[in-house]
């Protein structure tokens, strides 16, 4: 099978992002990594929901995760067949797909991908330990797949920027950066990436600046209340983020912090550009759930507590960023402003394709 | 001798901050308090500068060290007198005053009343080692004089808070902090607090958070890409914070995150009122040297290192705020809005005082 990421960097290679083999998932721990390079071992797709929850892995990882998950779940049916195959395969996706609760739609469009080739096969009369091995197939599609769409996005991303140019990035958009990355050096334009580390997990420091830092580009990682000051000092000329939930009215619903960094570069002029698939489950934030994750995460660095007994934390793990601070909106079929993301749901159904 | 800092937290008291006796000046660690209560000892007023420069004190911390750094130099000097001791003086005040850029004119006004004193002795032939216990004294005056002003800022500062009000601050505001607790306490106001970390010496998160929870206040921690964010869903009513620099034409200049914060209080219409005292040498920006620190500080976290070898860092250790953000500057002789801070100077020479 053709392998879509080859030249990427570690953090990007199929096997270390997700895998699934022989009744296990093996995730990358993205919460060490680079400090440590140590995976989470899933025995079970409960196993993988619940690493997504604990965020072992994020950004797209936690699709790649959900996707390798589905052929777990296969697996630990065994001989189950027909029905009863189908009735557990559909409970896995549940699972698999209520992991966080902001992205249960885009999560959902991965795991009713595999749902679809088990209702191929179940009529074939395969059995749950076949049907892993088909979905485990089924997983590198949809990330080749994926890959593709992304390399679309990273191309039209790397037309927005200047020769030798500067960029601030946000949390880790994994794909995009890496594709972004690929195709700036396909065409010779070496440029800055200015990543804000991205607390409490520290993302972008650990993350982003690690796959810039792999393919040879100049990365510098500031502190997550610099990105104001820096912009403007460093001449930044484009600011970008991937978005966990893009709504089709144009909110940005992505990792805390993208909010102020994208009024900072609305103060100075600097075009914020979010990148993603629109999602046409969410019309606006009506039906978006913010997920508030455990307070303590905030109150430490790198496991060492920094505050004393008594003092509380608040961790919202996402903020929204309102189409007036966004420039326009980088998806695989073109670039839109934050308001005319119907023109995007029309273009895909000129193409026939669904989102 | 009576102590203003009767009823203050652990932070506050002074023989916790900076405390010169029998040829040592001992300066709490505030890199790593609460998650340990450490002292630097310094054997020489250079030692002194040298620990300001290290960031083992801040906020207030470094005018109260250099006020007893001072006192060290003399114990220093020994038997000398006269002309000999008071270039000595003159030195040791070079030193001291220019451990951080950005201050220096700041900490000019401290080392130049311990010399006013040290001229006045040196007439009745003192040595040096009589002289550290008058600046010894003179410190302690210093510190006293400090409080009542920022008794009056805090009481001003107080006054523009609704009853049970939330307020957010940035970095560490020592006295200020401390003196606007107790009199919210005094008038039965007890306000909650929002601490941004403030990486990446977490002072917010270590300083900040400490004093309010010592003395019994309400106080969320959360991350430094949460504020804008934050201000919004917790119904922040004022953003507030001291100031390294205020310059006469209303600049604000403190801790790297200050400005990004303002912005967003200013996009919400939350006040940002700073507090300090208006620095006369600077008329504007054009004076004020921001001082750069060790890049290598930002890409870790309470001693851990959080990007691969390659990555690069960047440290500014304050921004600007424009007037335009600045709904109010807080003073020792009342708040003035940022564009009529000649006024600020006009009443000082009423007042036949000079700052």
């Amino acid at each position: 099978m053709e392998r879509a990421d080859e030249g990427m960097a570690f953090l990007l290679r199929y096997e270390n992002v997700a895998w699934y083999e022989d009744g296990k998932v093996r995730i990358l721990d993205r919460r060490i990594y680079p400090v440590r390079t140590e995976y989470v071992v899933c025995s079970s797709h409960e196993e993988v929901a619940q690493a997504i929850a604990d965020m072992v892995t994020q950004s797209g990882g936690p699709y790649t995760a959900a996707a390798m998950g589905m052929a777990l779940a296969a697996w630990e049916a065994g001989d189950m067949r027909e029905e009863k195959l189908l009735e557990y395969m559909e409970r896995a996706a549940h699972t698999l797909s209520h992991a966080r609760p902001t992205t249960v739609e885009k999560m959902k469009r991965v795991v009713e991908g595999a749902l679809e080739e088990t209702k191929k096969l179940v009529g074939d009369d395969i059995t749950g330990t076949a049907l892993a091995e088909k979905l485990a197939e089924y997983a590198v599609r949809y990330i080749d797949q994926n890959y593709r769409r992304f390399e679309t996005i990273g191309s039209l991303l790397a037309d927005r920027i200047p020769a030798g140019g500067t960029i601030m990035t946000q949390c880790f958009a994994e794909t995009i950066i890496g594709t972004l990355l690929k195709e700036c050096r396909k065409r010779g334009n070496e440029i800055k990436l200015i990543c804000p580390e991205t607390r409490p997990y520290f993302q972008g420091a650990r993350l982003t600046a690690s796959v810039a830092c792999d393919m040879g580009f100049d990365v510098t990682v500031i502190t997550d209340n610099m990105p104001a000051c820096v912009m403007r000092e460093k001449k930044v000329d484009l600011f970008t983020s991937a978005a966990d939930v893009i709504t089709m009215d144009g909110h940005i619903v992505n990792k805390i912090g993208t909010f102020q960094i994208a009024l900072a570069a609305s103060y100075w002029g600097i075009p914020y550009y979010a990148t993603g698939i629109p999602n046409q489950a969410h019309p606006d934030m009506g039906s978006v759930k913010v997920e508030q994750r455990d307070p303590q995460l905030v109150l430490e660095a790198m496991g060492t507590k920094v505050t004393m007994p008594g003092v509380k934390g608040y961790y919202p793990a996402f903020d929204v960023t309102p189409p007036e601070l966004v420039r326009g909106i980088v998806t695989d079929r073109g670039v839109f402003e934050p308001g005319e993301l119907k023109r995007y749901a029309e273009k895909g159904l000129e193409k026939n394709e669904c989102s």
